[in-house]
């Protein structure tokens, strides 16, 4: 069916999102991130320097474990990390709503800051435009974001028997904006696990069997790993009992109906490493309160696709998201 | 007058941008770039590398003489140029109203790619969101730029007895989108002058006398003159007959109550140089299209501030712009 009408689905991470890129971007665009399946682009021209950028449409501005700013400043430093570089500048675009109350944008302004300083990275550049009452939601941010690479990692460097970790529970953050959202008689018991992940994965990249990671945000778990899936040629079988996630969140998805895999993370990365240095890997991760619950979750095999071995033993094919179960997650 | 609530004219460039940025921005950030007064940044740590960030929100999406498409690339190129770096790579985030035509889109895209391909700059990274039906104007983008810093230009280089030449027409943009949006029965005689100057500055750099460029986008000439005086300590003397200004533009400028020297451009730079190197950078500017209406329009003068000498002799002194003569104009 041709596209003939933008919808929110296409913002979705998932299967629209991917027919939009290649039918409108990659028409007109050569991102080589959408060719090499990184969240950052490794500049041809000038060495050791990756780019990337991410706008931010989320709602509510302000969730239990975070805001619109912390996410902001998290998700391109994670963008940076996982795509083996070492994040140092951010540049921040504000678009804000005519109206909003001068003590909110401090707050995600301040938010912002306290978030570069625990990364480490320096807000360097920004600009601000404002738009009538209506035109947006309180606020838009985009952050672009520059590192200095130290590991060129691929989807293309994993191998058959590499091992696939996520470095804790899932569907945290996508399970803690639908509560926010909504109202809910739960007296909300999950926090966003929105975090600057380079303390956690920088120290990966001294072992020289790291292959891939990513960090699972829009489209979650399941999504990284069908596309690692469709850009490496190899397959991934993961073990539902294998994944974290925490009962709250597992209650609250069967309640709402939605799928953990397929939820929203803004703390977690999906790392594949040799068997080699599976341990290893390990060991960092859990030296690290922020990837204590790092767990082994499969395997690279080597026919496509992605199968997830369900806790009754059965076996199930995970495909791209068709709708976005939860909009404007980040 | 303590703010409270963000309004229309923060986004103006003017005098509440300026208390914006320094009572919330610079509390919590620190911008080198809101203290060197340039429009893009130079990274102290990665060496020869400067960034820059903007949004566009403009309405119309599109206008005699350019698209937010057009817009967004000539923009970024344009900070980075007027740096004094050699714009390299963009970075392009997007965030889309639910229902807008495709074909819209895709002509935003392309209008993207050909101005890129003009400038010779990459398009490498890009993120799209869309967010629900009302909450957008259609589209609004952010682009941030990676360029490769060739001169180290600064307010703080320049010196009485420079010339201030700017590359041509002023308040083209401002008075196309200002047609573009009412119905007037005027046969829009105005073109927006939006265009990547790369082309047109780079050749400047060679020159030693080269001080200061800036483009003078949202608070026109009038606002740079006076960011360029409060932040070197030296004044400006603009003559006001010497401002190219086209007829038309000062008609419809009469008519709806605009100033020219307030009025935004894209396509335009302001140019500080020694008096020594005057005749080969209007020689260099007149060699190129985009600068062949190049002029001399004053110089710097030891006491601060701006100050205009009009047409019939008087003096005026320019100040920030105060209000939002046309908001959204990028």
């Amino acid at each position: 069916m041709k596209m003939e009408k933008v919808e929110i689905g296409h913002g979705s991470g998932g299967k629209l999102t991917r027919e939009l890129i290649e039918e409108v971007f990659l028409k007109y665009f050569n991102f080589p991130e959408l060719h090499t399946l990184q969240d950052a682009t490794y500049l041809p021209g000038i060495s050791r320097i990756a780019v990337t950028t991410d706008s931010y449409v989320v709602r509510p501005l302000f969730f239990p474990g975070g805001d619109i700013g912390k996410l902001s400043i998290s998700g391109t430093v994670n963008d940076l990390t996982v795509s083996g570089a070492l994040p140092r500048y951010i540049t921040a675009g504000f678009i804000v709503e005519e109206g909003l109350p001068i003590e909110t944008l401090e707050r995600i302004v301040s938010s912002m800051a306290e978030t570069a300083k625990t990364a480490g990275v320096k807000i360097v550049a920004g600009d601000t435009k404002v738009v009538e009452k209506g035109k947006c939601d309180g606020i838009y941010i985009n952050t672009a974001g520059v590192g200095e690479v130290v590991r060129e990692l691929s989807p293309k460097l994993i191998k058959p028997g590499d091992s696939v970790i996520v470095t804790g529970f899932v569907g945290d953050h996508g399970v803690a904006i639908s509560l926010a959202r909504e109202e809910f008689d739960v007296e909300t018991p999950v926090e966003s696990d929105c975090a600057p992940l380079n303390s956690l994965l920088t120290p990966l990249f001294k072992l020289p069997g790291l292959r891939f990671m990513r960090d699972p945000t829009r489209g979650g778990l399941a999504t990284v790993l069908v596309e690692l899936s469709d850009s490496s040629g190899f397959g991934v079988r993961v073990y539902e009992d294998r994944v974290p996630v925490r009962e709250e969140v597992r209650f609250i998805c069967d309640m709402l109906g939605y799928d953990p895999l397929y939820l929203a993370n803004e703390g977690k990365a999906v790392i594949v490493v040799s068997p080699e240095d599976t341990d290893e890997a390990l060991e960092i991760l859990h030296s690290n309160p922020l990837g204590k619950d790092a767990s082994v979750i499969g395997e690279v095999v080597s026919d496509p696709g992605v199968t997830l071995v369900t806790s009754i033993g059965g076996v199930r094919r995970l495909e791209l998201l068709e709708e976005d179960p939860l909009p404007r997650i980040c």
